[in-house]
């Protein structure tokens, strides 16, 4: 009988070995060929591996020696001196000995993926997105993306935060009835999930403090530039709060860890992308009312809809804390009621205004939080109030009837959270295989 | 300007704070009130937190000074003595100075949850999933299934794998459109993704190893205890491999890597419900045919389907190896083409049956994966020899045109794999809020 028995570690010298290898050494690497360039006496190829790019050379002799011809595209395998070269870009070469072509391509590639920025519109990137993302700057978007993702896990996890994954499909949405996608589930009709509101909340009352990062959609007829119609949400919800600002430092609490794990493990990609990290250590917040005066004030701009933010208004509310405190992130706080879910805790003293809050990052809204209602009474006496019915929320309220701790959380547009720290155009940059109005392929 | 400056630490001592402190001490901490006994002169409050119960004890006297009783389902924050008592649950207990009323339940609870197993049937346990879940042993299952997802991510992290988002909703479906969930998506047909096959495929040519951990839909029209139409897919795809042993290796190295995992920060909730851990230093593997025959010869059992196996064909294969080799997981390698996807690659050898495997764990199927055609020609052929077309496939065989480096993955079952560990009798049990053909909510 034969067993497997775990990884065998298999004689490929990746990137990182190469650079710090006692030379001279004889190695064997391999990865994709991102560029081959003919110089006459030698032959430079470009190797791209999920650790960057490496220089190997091969004299013309060598080269009419090789049974078949390297070319872009190809995967290979090469065999060769690692040696010492200022002139290379890690300042270390392979001097190519043996070549095995594990794979070749059909088509010479219609983008020069080699450029270290990629000449594409975005449409074009995105149409070949397979494609546009074997350049290094492109694919370092996501290296940074996913470095957002783990940071966010694992400093909830270090909260005492449990992970869970509730369905995206159901029989009703977390915020009414409209924006959702509907299907047909075996002859019932049947929604996506909007987001797991309901679910993490129940859940804060069986662990306390949850988590979930997970795919959320949103029939939303907005083709705009900072709209997709599914997303990526990085949701918490956590109980035995004294109040919302607890939900706003914990979301600091993240910010804070996020950049120095994105400084400890993506340093590279960082680079790559030339980004500079926003402070975090410090995020002003200010009451919406006042917000929307303090930009009425400094830049003249006239109060057109009392009760909700424009995108311009975040804008310039970004502007005035970056001018004023030189701060690139900033807490709204007290959201209009009429503005907010009915699940949202009311001011009491106030309560035209919502204990919740919105973090703008750059002049984008990148997170929505806040206390939620955890008295049964209150919750179903605000449904009432709305002119809503029970109908369909059966299974959250239940969690109610039986005692639910004070509690409150917030949800990250985990792709605007990245446009934002890559300083893009669009949120279709920060979503491998974005879906808008128009797109749903690939 | 007010600012928020990250996570202020607060007074309460949690459960495993309070198991460490010298004693005597005076402490607070909170929970969720788990069950209340009255004995008479003292009356025992039990506390549910996320680290688990804690008995606080009430002298009469003082219980009778309480503003408000304290009583089952409410969240209460109280204050007291922390000292010795050796027949209390940890050794120790709260007595109760203070309390403080943080929630008031609406309805006395409808299941004793404070029952070390809770009595209530799979279909009650499920219709009040909020409620059930309160008992410690019913969470900590999902607590070990955290512990298996966040083992899978950390394992490939740490071997060089990027983590990826790939859409829900798309044009059509991985695996042809059958079991596939449509819906209409801004007045376009669109279906809900069976799995991340193409985009993970066509990502290991951008980032060589790539995965997943993400919801997937099937609309299959099976109703038993090991079927749910949305689960949670561990998905990896790596490239540069040798072949599909490699992707065995990789995940014989996670499982080993996860019950380590297991033991190290969930040994409580293994405790809890008496977990006894697989061993999964060395996983047997056998040819499909080979399974089927011994099994057949050793139980008398006759081979129905010589293309497929059959449950209770997986779970006598599960048998043999168990009695055999003393073995929990088996690989059975070599499926029929038939019966694989048109992307599996054939073995060169007998391109009858494929370079794939399953990975069954006492007796039930938790993996599929295998090697997948990296060549262009090699994979137009194949959906032409089946009859299939082109059409929908585009931005998946563009990747391939432009060279896919060799490649290979699996996709596991969380909430299989987590039945199998548990030992539970229904996938149902190891998922919080399942989707089957009759259940649509919660």
């Amino acid at each position: 009988m034969e067993f497997v028995e775990g990884i065998n570690k298999k004689e490929i010298c990746g990137l990182k070995e190469m650079l710090q290898k006692e030379l001279p050494a004889s190695v064997q690497t391999e990865g994709a060929v991102h560029s081959v360039r003919d110089m006459g006496d030698v032959i430079f190829i470009i190797l791209r591996s999920r650790e960057g790019l490496f220089q190997v050379v091969c004299e013309n002799e060598q080269w009419e020696t090789l049974p078949e011809k390297i070319r872009e595209g190809m995967a290979v395998r090469v065999n060769g001196q690692l040696r010492e070269e200022k002139r290379a870009p890690h300042g270390r070469e392979l001097a190519l000995k043996q070549a095995e072509i594990l794979s070749v391509p059909e088509t010479p590639l219609p983008l020069a993926i080699d450029k270290w920025k990629l000449s594409a519109s975005l449409e074009a990137k995105l149409n070949m997105r397979a494609l546009s993302l074997r350049n290094p700057r492109e694919r370092a978007a996501f290296r940074v993306q996913e470095g957002l993702t783990r940071a966010f896990r694992d400093f909830l996890n270090r909260q005492g935060f449990t992970e869970i994954h509730t369905p995206k499909i159901g029989a009703r949405g977390a915020e009414g009835g409209a924006n959702m996608f509907r299907l047909e589930y075996f002859h019932q009709p049947a929604v996506l999930a909007q987001s797991p509101q309901f679910y993490k909340q129940i859940m804060a009352g069986v662990f306390d403090r949850v988590f979930e990062t997970g795919p959320v959609f949103r029939a939303e007829k907005h083709n705009t530039k900072r709209h997709l119609n599914e997303y990526t949400s990085l949701d918490f919800e956590m109980g035995y709060i004294d109040g919302f600002e607890e939900v706003m430092e914990t979301e600091t609490g993240y910010l804070q860890y996020a950049m120095e794990f994105l400084k400890e493990h993506y340093q590279e990609e960082l680079d790559r992308l030339s980004l500079k990290l926003p402070a975090a250590d410090r995020i002003p917040r200010v009451r919406f009312t006042e917000a929307k005066r303090l930009v009425s004030e400094k830049y003249g701009r006239s109060i057109r809809n009392p009760h909700d933010l424009e995108p311009e208004e975040e804008q310039l509310i970004s502007r005035y804390f970056l001018e004023e405190y030189g701060a690139e992130f900033v807490f709204v706080t007290h959201y209009p009621s009429k503005k907010r879910p009915f699940y949202a805790m009311d001011d009491p003293e106030d309560p035209r205004y919502t204990l919740s809050f919105d973090l703008l990052f750059r002049g984008v809204e990148v997170t929505t939080g806040g206390q939620r209602i955890h008295d049964y009474k209150a919750l179903t006496r605000k449904i009432a109030d709305r002119g809503m019915t029970e109908e369909g929320l059966e299974f959250y309220l239940d969690a109610f009837r039986y005692g639910m701790p004070p509690h409150g959380g917030l949800g990250i547009g985990l792709e605007r959270l990245t446009m934002q720290l890559l300083g893009a155009e669009n949120v279709r940059e920060a979503c491998l295989f974005p879906r808008d109005m128009n797109r749903l392929t690939p």
